[in-house]
């Protein structure tokens, strides 16, 4: 199958490594410089020491028009406006799926009628090296599930490599509510503190604010298995427990975090729901002063 | 006047630096050698880059009787039991003066009957190069009431010098609240988010965190005159921009923190009054926790 992957990240890639074994890849660049470079040189993926290549074809996406049955939009969500601003490029393609953080972004799509919308979820551990080189650190999965539309092409999305699992699943909701649970008490504590994820629950202290900001999390989002999600946290602080969560990176490195996607939209739901979220908006804060103070540096 | 004073910290150092110009003053210390050497050299106080020494006595708090009329009490707050454990070596001082941050340490002291209390308030920038040297960077001052008993000797605690006035007031509840008020909003923000005091008024959120947490300060207090103890905040933070708080710097440097004595008591109090405070609570343990972590480090 076709398969367009819009963005040229940490996740692009990684999408672009495994799926282009077998699919006929085109990713499509913010950059022309990196779509050059992807076009000549393929995508290199670094893992366990070793690296191998898959040639990709690319393009810029400013001036794409999309002809993939099947396209993956692997930007982060505060650059989805771009892609909307050029939402016609999308009309021939039967099928997107959008691997965001957060819910938000998928409650109002200007999409055609007919299109199928998956949402995903991509739990692997992974970094950028360069342009073309993803580094794959941690295997997690790829979860998808149905948003609007019927299943069709994406039927083929399928993988049978050990590093590289895809899971679907029928309840896209509690997907996306169960990565947004552990991405917002997990990525903001974690960038604050300036702490790896295992330090939540090697430090008493900081396993206690893990607590009490689930308490507020899983009030505002009105969860229904409550135990369930505070095991999934703890579970993947465990797994994860030398890795530094993507918010802390972010910051670290001076870039723009997903806050308000993860925090943000937490935050609204809790006031649609007239809960009192202290912690979250004391933390929303924090995160946003330190985004600001980095930009200034 | 005979003045003793307890701790070898820079607040010890740059009361004796000052008050040595006028009074003969004895320091106690932890440890021999920086009595020894405070014995020998001085004490020197550097100040717009030029130095100045003072001569004093110095002995080991350990094994002295002290027989000063008048001493100050200048360690920490969690300090104080290893001083207390010592209780007898008081017997002969008329007056204590104690100038420790917090308040929780004058509800039940283990002294003889007769001996005044005065509570200190020292508003002074100043740190500790050496064991005799203090860098005095801002100039502030040295608020004196009575606590317990009647002013007696200490009336003589008078200063002209403009680097080192003294102000006597009446109200010494309202004196250490207020000090309260600042240090628990000032100091464990300035800590966790690792920034100097005025970034907490330029940075627009950290503004709106100093306000939200100033929300439940001033409850767990029970703050009669809440708009001048906002604005006190902000005149400090103004005044001393450039600064980094004491907890922010013992935090910096793998020391204790003096949070249970100033956050640590907020809470009791609001414990005591019901009062509900998710954010006193989730900051007190990040502090905790980031000063378990410096002592592992």
């Amino acid at each position: 199958m076709k398969i367009g992957i819009v963005g040229g990240g940490a996740v692009g890639l990684l999408l672009a490594a495994y799926l282009g074994r077998h699919h006929e890849v085109t990713m499509y660049t913010r950059r022309l410089a990196q779509a050059k470079q992807l076009a000549e040189q393929g995508v290199a993926l670094e893992k366990d020491g070793e690296t191998t290549t898959v040639a990709v074809r690319a393009r810029p996406f400013a001036d794409a028009e999309l002809d993939e049955p099947l396209v993956f939009v692997a930007v982060k969500q505060y650059d989805l406006d771009a892609i909307w601003a050029r939402a016609d490029a999308f009309r021939r393609v039967r099928t997107l799926v959008f691997v965001q953080n957060g819910m938000g972004h998928l409650d109002s799509l200007p999409l055609l009628v007919g299109q199928t919308i998956l949402a995903g979820v991509v739990e692997h551990g992974a970094w950028k090296r360069d342009d073309r080189t993803v580094v794959h650190t941690g295997v997690g999965k790829l979860t998808l599930a149905v948003r609007f539309g019927s299943i069709g092409d994406a039927r083929e999305l399928q993988s049978d490599d050990p590093h590289f699992p895809i899971e679907w699943v029928d309840d896209w909701k509690r997907m996306l509510v169960d990565k947004l649970v552990v991405n917002a008490v997990i990525n903001p504590l974690t960038a604050l503190l300036q702490v790896n994820n295992g330090a939540l629950l090697e430090v008493a202290p900081y396993r206690e604010m893990m607590a009490q900001l689930f308490d507020e999390v899983r009030q505002a989002l009105a969860l229904a298995d409550e135990q369930r999600a505070w095991e999934r946290i703890v579970h993947i602080c465990r797994k994860t427990a030398d890795n530094y969560s993507s918010m802390y990176m972010d910051l670290a490195h001076g870039r723009r975090t997903e806050i308000d996607a993860i925090l943000g939209y937490v935050l609204q739901q809790g006031e649609a729901r007239g809960v009192a979220l202290p912690l979250i908006r004391f933390l929303f804060c924090a995160i946003k002063g330190k985004e600001g103070r980095e930009e200034d540096g």
